[in-house]
């Protein structure tokens, strides 16, 4: 990695926190105030309601719908999920859906994030480069004392990853080259699309966050720059040629 | 002051940090590097500096000019600035030019303004809503330890204040109500239009921002809904009712 290197963008939604135990522990909640323990089982509840997402935000990367905050795409992907689980939202108090729609800004940190984190901040600037819209990822940091310098993503570029845009957007308002910024991420397609416009890479392994069946992403599948097992040994091999 | 209060937005030249103290210290160490001393008194450069503030956003206010970051309009001006000082930018070192023009970024807090975000932040979302862009934000409060949970203001909202669709724009990013807003600032004029877009309002008196002779600003002159001395002052009144 070269020392030119000025600032570490992230991938949140499993890279930096743990979306599928906070999702499922959310959806447990539900099911028991409005007594749908027999038709949801929330682990599969929440894989469903993140199939949506990716679907959801091609809509906008294609320029068939304009740019649309993704606690907006989440609350419309609810309800298909609810639909394919044999549930009728309209059915339900908004009140409660509301709530519902809310677990993805109160998801935890992995274990080692905030202090992984922490130990980036002393050498580079450091903020989110997420498809998490503005207020989800700074309630998201409000509750687990992620310390961000800035929240960036999706929405203050106006454009989705991994559309080039997100990320040349990025630099453009950091004042960087694309070449002072890594882009940290557990996705080799986000580090991929990344490097195309010109980023340094860091792979997190997560080998958990799609649970113990994961099958993807489990390990480094090009010759990113850098590759850690998490954020502590991410901070160790970025600082240490300090 | 209502209870359903979410998020305080603040001014930040002047308001949060000592503008004029920064620069002209900047501009003292700049003019003994160029051998500019006869030329170029620091405290009367940073005034004519930031008197060309309001009509290069005005620019962008009135449609003439698409939206620009502060970056880029405080380089210009300073340009015009040496030249009104009898200095051809030009005859400078563009490095020299480009490091001064970062005096910006490098602005100390006013000595409350640390002590009493940080009480307020455990209540509220706090977030500069500024005229100055994301980096120059992100540097300054980097520098000086300000606690913000976002970094929002003209450049995310792509407007200047005292547009309206900087305070509608920002509610907006938030998911709320403009009442469930304060905007925190010690203009007068930055009140009154935060007032006509719905947000509450907080006056805090900063008799010194342009100086000894300072002859604006001095006092709440509307009824704010809340009017402090500092913010520690600010703090204690609106966390007090908790």
């Amino acid at each position: 990695m070269q020392t030119d290197l000025q600032a570490l963008v992230f991938d949140v939604f499993g890279t930096v926190v743990d979306w599928r135990s906070g999702v499922t522990r959310e959806v447990a909640q539900f099911t028991q105030a409005c007594g749908l323990e027999d038709k949801i089982d929330p682990a599969a509840f929440a894989d469903t309601w993140r199939s949506h997402y990716a679907p959801a935000m091609q809509e906008v990367r294609a320029g068939r719908r304009p740019f649309t905050r993704l606690d907006i795409l989440h609350r419309e992907n609810l309800e298909k999920t609810l639909q394919s689980h044999g549930v009728t939202p309209s059915a339900l108090p908004a009140d409660a859906l509301d709530q519902l729609n809310l677990a993805w800004h109160r998801l935890d940190p992995w274990p080692d994030s905030v202090a992984g984190l922490t130990q980036l901040k002393a050498h580079y600037i450091i903020a989110p480069l997420s498809n998490g819209n503005i207020r989800l990822m700074l309630d998201m940091a409000k509750r687990a004392a992620l310390p961000w310098d800035a929240i960036l993503g999706a929405e203050t570029a106006q454009a989705y990853k991994p559309s080039p845009e997100a990320y040349l957007r990025t630099a453009d308002i950091l004042g960087l080259a694309p070449e002072q910024i890594a882009m940290v991420a557990a996705h080799n397609n986000d580090l991929a699309a990344a490097r195309r416009c010109g980023l340094k890479t860091a792979f997190v392994a997560r080998p958990a966050e799609h649970g113990p069946q994961q099958k993807t992403d489990l390990v480094a599948e090009d010759d990113w720059d850098v590759v850690a097992t998490d954020m502590i040994d991410l901070a160790r091999k970025l600082t240490g040629s300090f």
